[in-house]
């Protein structure tokens, strides 16, 4: 090809939510039609569809499963959702394990009702890491902690830098428990390029021989106005602020040769065709990251 | 005072945008009557009502202006506008040394129309910093570089964390340019103990003699859904998810005993009674902070 880059273009993996009006087999039939070779599932359309059914569905395409969404929210305080949550996240151990992905993307969750203490929250999911990392990584398994936007950390996640994630996953080993690195969420961060790269083992010295910590690495790109809740701004690739190609450059220094995820919530895809989205997304990324 | 934290109340300051439906008078008014003795206030009203007036308005009452709201918007490419901005820098500066105030905040600027280059905003910011601090020094004003919350980074702020507006005020000397430590917008650091402590000259070491580089203290809760354009949704002080006495004690263990002004933007304060929500903000200062 003659932009010179398809290599990385190979590694388009689209994330269902990117294009949610499509049903698991438009999916799969709709990323095998444009040559993309891996998605990122979520977890309720794949319990709908029946997790084997979708194991299959998407392995018969020729296609793999290159995360799923989602595990997490240890914060609970209360000791029985807190026992909830740990089977919940068994199970969706289990699933990823029938997907044959190797990731389990965490949103780990935010402080509870009417709580302000972060630092213990914090340390909930570190109880429930090393609860769940032996488990996890059994099943060829690697939970990865996904630091969310800082605008976060109230509601849903309470780890809001890859510093932080990186702090809590060294704490385990690497084949237990990984990072997502996620434009949308990071691409403020004066750290991060440091912070990428100590993930992906670089700062860490030979002799910790931990490996990367680098689990999945996902791209939106930020635009503003954000709208209320803030939870579906997210921008096509080359709409907003975010240096993808840089972030996928510094990723890429770290010896990361694996999928590059796009997951976009956005109404404004979600109205249109599908396919057409897809193609947007393909070009998108070719001009913007490759 | 039963509660025991009399002199953390005499600090509170109110900062005019919190009850913005009262005009400079009454606001001027209100907060003798209450008790209140500092207020922040803004450009744009004291400019309308005059500055030498507002000066002589404030002084008269016994109350003092605690900040000036707001330089800054440094991160303009084009060469007019950058000078523009430095020129209105420095009617701001005029402004804040009329109105008897050290503190002019900065809020510096996001990223020019279309740009994603963070790296290269960030370093035009300095190079403004470097040409307005003498000027400011000289009139007995300090630049305050705030941070503001990560979401802002693309069409507000390019500085979004304690850590990054010490980096960039410690080039400079600290009578000069220091920082803001506003909860809203830094309230989900993990290091931001650390980071306070720093700011107040703790680990500098007495070598550096640069003093505390802590110019304002500013309170504000978090508090979900946010709204569309993330700009008015802040909490009442003790609605939302901040430990606002943790920050206090925080700030106040580095020898910090300035002003905590009180700044909230939200439009169901705006909608009530003046008067009524400062005595609301007074009572919960005292249940919250103090």
């Amino acid at each position: 090809m003659s932009n010179g880059c398809p290599t990385v273009l190979t590694r388009l993996s689209l994330n269902q939510e990117t294009i949610r009006q499509w049903s698991l087999p438009e999916l799969v039939d709709g990323c095998a039609r444009a040559g993309v070779r891996g998605v990122g599932l979520w977890r309720a359309p794949v319990q709908h569809y029946g997790v084997a059914a979708a194991a299959r569905l998407v392995r018969d395409a020729g296609l793999s499963v290159t995360s799923l969404c989602r595990g997490g929210f240890f914060t609970a305080a209360d000791p029985a959702d807190r026992a909830a949550a740990l089977d919940d996240n068994r199970a969706a151990i289990d699933e990823a394990a029938v997907l044959g992905t190797d990731t389990l993307v965490l949103v780990s969750g935010g402080l509870p009702t009417g709580s302000r203490d972060l630092r213990g929250a914090r340390e909930r999911i570190a109880d429930a890491l090393g609860v769940l990392g032996p488990y996890a990584a059994e099943r060829g398994v690697r939970l990865a902690i996904e630091p969310l936007h800082p605008m976060y950390a109230a509601d849903r996640c309470v780890v809001s830098t890859l510093a932080q994630a990186l702090d809590l996953a060294e704490r385990f080993p690497a084949e237990q428990v990984g990072v997502v690195v996620d434009t949308y969420h990071l691409w403020w961060d004066d750290t991060i390029g440091a912070q990428i790269a100590r993930a992906g083992g670089a700062a860490q010295g030979p002799e910790r021989g931990a490996g990367s910590r680098i689990a999945a690495f996902q791209l939106a790109d930020w635009i503003t106005p954000l709208p209320e809740g803030v939870l579906l701004g997210r921008g096509q690739l080359g709409d907003g602020a975010v240096d993808l190609r840089w972030f996928r450059e510094r990723v890429d220094a770290t010896g990361y040769r694996g999928p590059v995820e796009v997951e976009i919530f956005n109404p404004a895809l979600w109205a249109r065709d599908g396919a057409e989205v897809l193609a947007e997304v393909v070009d998108r990324f070719t001009a913007h990251v490759g």
